[in-house]
């Protein structure tokens, strides 16, 4: 186990909604999920650009900043690449991050649409249609020995779950009910068969659960 | 606030002592403080060197493996760095930690007794007789931009409080009664005049203790 495939710093609500339906260019996490509301923990923390002094400095900036440790190269779905469905209209589309993406690896971007890789920053964006187990492995040889963070959004974390392919997660609920969506788990619980879970509540009102293999 | 001055995953009993009076070669700690006990928690993680397989990847591997975050020097006190006192016998004893200590960073121990600087893996040891004030502005000058931990032992961290230092802490509270022995506070309260404190408890019993500057 030299090489892990890690969620960090997820973030779903109390009912498990990481993001809603029909997403699009005005509504990257889809139709009722504010990420004011779902992700308002991390803007809070020092860590956060342009934070640093006012920024708290708890357990939230800890796993705040934690994102990147030890990562080596990122796994994501298409839909946390972009709103695009279907084929490419042009490839002018370069994600949401502008000219320096927060990734600062490969990152691997799971489509039925491949088109040529290309680098913002120190970040380089691959295309590849492939299963979750051969992502993986491309991840893994690319990742400098480092592990691999299953980025999201949601149904990809599900896709590798389901391939039980995630070595270890830690997940942020924030004290917010969204109702529809698309859903990370009913409750944390569902996992314990496979992990270890440790469930840790937070001064913000956000609860981390961090989850190992057994 | 560019850089910090940090203490990071420093350990204490439930009454405050960080370790005993009269440091030997065979007591690092000092008398009456086993780090079998006051350092358990590290002990478990998946971070500790070899435990990769068997270790927690919980609350308290996150608080471990994020010691070295950002960090690009630390100031130790002399009793840190060995059990000598006084002028050095000779400059044949270079540390508790081997060929490869784990800073990975210019370290500055303070000392009345100064000697010449020396290299083991990516460490450097360097010995300045120095105020706190003085030794942090060389430190943050060999630190590439980064913060400076504060390493300890209990006087040096001290040290640095009562010199309003300190702008961010760390303090891991191990479920044990010392008794006697070198205190770092009667309770995390003394200070909450000058620091944001938020405590989390952990499953391994420790609790983890953030302070920030208000």
């Amino acid at each position: 186990m030299s090489q892990l495939a890690r969620v960090q710093s997820f973030g779903v609500s109390q009912d498990g909604v990481g993001a809603g339906e029909n997403q699009t260019l005005d509504q990257p996490f889809g139709e009722g999920v504010d990420p004011a509301d779902l992700h308002a923990w991390r803007f809070a923390t020092a860590s956060w650009p342009g934070n640093a002094l006012e920024g708290s400095r708890g357990l939230d900036d800890y796993l705040m900043h934690d994102y990147d440790y030890n990562i080596g190269a990122e796994i994501m779905g298409r839909n946390k690449f972009g709103p695009i469905r279907g084929a490419w209209q042009d490839e002018e589309w370069q994600g949401w991050w502008g000219d320096n993406p927060p990734f600062h690896t490969p990152v691997f971007v799971l489509t039925h649409h491949e088109r040529p890789s290309f680098t913002l920053g120190d970040t380089t964006f691959h295309f590849i249609d492939a299963s979750p187990a051969e992502a993986l492995a491309e991840a893994k040889a690319a990742a400098d020995g480092k592990d691999v963070r299953i980025g999201g959004g949601v149904a990809t974390v599900r896709q590798f779950l389901d391939a039980d392919l995630i070595d270890a997660m830690h997940i942020a609920v924030s004290p917010i009910t969204i109702g529809k969506g698309l859903r990370l788990w009913d409750t944390p619980q569902d996992l314990e068969d496979r992990f270890v879970i440790e469930s840790v509540p937070s001064a913000s009102g956000v609860t981390h659960h961090f989850f190992w293999r057994r």
